[in-house]
């Protein structure tokens, strides 16, 4: 089962919508149909709407071959890539992935249209390609780290930061998983993660899969089953992580932060380099999506509350650096981040 | 809409199981009526489950007036209790209603059979009463409290602590609803409450109906909108007070309180004194229900997860004093709650 697959120019993705209870995979033959993709969340996850969004840039471009409209064919570009950055706001991976594709069509600029296409298409997978080794560096980095010790560790996460959120093994359960490997899990607690309970439909089920102990439980229990199951540590995903390492990530998180910083719990945020946006000094800067209200209102079909019920639905929220032990990444792992360390770390690796 | 209303020797109970798409009343004329009805939370809320299990006393005591397979008449009833008492093991207002009851039966114990349920009919009336004026009480001394400042309150709430708990106008809800009377509310935040959705599904409505400003979100919004809305205090209810003021309440409560502490934002419970059980020097003697996994695994027949997703399920939580600002009781307020303040309160009251 793969996340999205790139097969003789049509992207085609899990619909993640719909698991785990149906296996089905949406072609895509159109960057109108990645928009609309990435926004339904048929396919979600930051590392992945980054690389599903590079795919949608060679459908547009492709479909503008035999005419722009009267436009020059790089301006007809950018604007197919301006549009598939409006279809989310808060994951910054959408952003960094279609720069680095519009970056690639300059660079091709003299060349004809077709030579641009082609070249958007190496592009694209070598997106894809270097999410899937990214993923596994980062695993490895954040098992060594979370890992350090000897004992075999009870472990929380929210939302879905795996398989079905990247190209590769995941971000922060690629952590667990690589933790698994070792034999340092004793036990993954999986927040279910209302309202489009990622957790519950894409985490348990992968977890399962791979074969990784996990319980479910609603997100309301998260405090209790700290306290009472002796939860080790969290690790989750990210969206955007600011200069000052304040990460966004799906709402939930925050409270996460509070609860395991009151009761001494470290949390870690595993993200490529790519979820960085340090032209935002920090946290507040960082666009929180709202979504439809009907999303809270209602599962599956059935409704939870009465259709006229006033809902506030953010999709995000942000948690501070100072409540964050770690952020693991690709290139290693940046202990209590704060302006200073991101920075120090950046200029290391020459980034 | 009534809660629970006894008729003519019949209890009928608002079926909250269906609340609030459908408005139906289930007639409880035997004791195992009452039972299910409480087991399932066709009839939930510490203090109406206490009314209800009154009133299921006398259909049980009635229905073994022509004999009770050989047994003593006060010896069957206690068995009914004993019954009764088991249909749910946290909220404790259920067994110091039982006990009332029983205390009755002995009361009258030299009378005829006949006699003896006339008392207890009498008897289960007088709880109902007294629950409808407790809460009256209960909710000017909450808003005395709450309400001091000047400033109209943005509050959060969690899970249903309302009419629809209570045969009156509710615990926490009934403070909130005399606040807004008051003019002292902006707007009143209620958590879903997964797994069994009663904030989305009773407390929405509730509020809605009352003409109370309500705004819905998920329980893993909560920290998020305390920091982004400016929640100014957290009112919730009870299911057991230990002596030291440990409070057990529906699961999220505890996690709520760290945030709320992290935050500087006031948590209050508002209970009525049959919620305290200081036969319990702390909250870890307080037994927590754990529910049917398929509760989380699901709702309203929509699957959430696959059916052999492993899940841990607690219905409860239980926050430490520590983190209580005060507990609102029917004869006042207990702030910062601890074992000497308790029982300060209860010597003063001469309980």
């Amino acid at each position: 089962m793969e996340t999205l697959r790139w097969e003789k120019g049509t992207l085609y993705l899990l619909d993640q919508t719909v698991l785990p209870f149906t296996e089905n995979y949406l072609a895509c033959t159109t960057w109108q149909d990645v928009h609309k993709a990435i926004s339904v969340l048929a396919v979600r996850g930051a590392p992945a709407i980054g690389v599903a969004a590079a795919y949608g840039v060679v459908l547009g471009a492709r479909s503008i071959l035999d005419g722009a409209g009267g436009k020059p064919f790089l301006t007809a570009v950018q604007e197919i890539c301006t549009n598939l950055d409006g279809a989310r706001p808060t994951a910054v991976n959408l952003h960094w992935a279609l720069e680095q594709m519009m970056d690639c069509a300059k660079e091709y600029g003299n060349e004809s249209p077709s030579a641009i296409v082609d070249a958007l298409e190496e592009k694209a997978k070598a997106i894809h390609a270097d999410d899937v080794a990214i993923n596994t560096a980062m695993a490895r980095c954040g098992a060594d780290e979370v890992g350090k010790g000897d004992r075999p560790l009870t472990l929380l996460t929210h939302c879905n930061a795996g398989a079905l959120a990247t190209a590769g093994v995941g971000t922060a359960l690629g952590v667990i998983t690589e933790l698994h490997r070792r034999k340092k899990v004793t036990m993954v607690y999986a927040d279910e993660t209302r309202p489009l309970l990622q957790g519950a439909r894409l985490t348990a089920f992968e977890l399962m899969t791979g074969g990784v102990p996990v319980t479910l439980i609603t997100d309301n229990m998260a405090a209790w089953t700290m306290k009472e199951k002796g939860v080790d540590a969290i690790i989750v995903g990210a969206d955007r992580i600011a200069a000052n390492g304040d990460t966004a990530n799906k709402i939930g998180t925050y409270g996460l932060s509070l609860m395991a910083r009151a009761l001494g719990i470290p949390l870690y945020i595993a993200a490529p380099l790519s979820t960085f946006d340090r032209s935002l000094a920090d946290g507040s800067q960082i666009p929180i999506e709202e979504r439809n209200h009907d999303e809270v209102r209602s599962f599956r079909g059935a409704a939870t509350a009465l259709s006229d019920t006033p809902v506030y639905n953010p999709a995000f929220d942000v948690t501070p650096h100072e409540n964050i032990r770690a952020i693991i990444t690709e290139k290693g792992i940046i202990s209590h981040p704060d302006t200073v360390a991101v920075t120090a770390f950046f200029d290391k690796h020459l980034l």
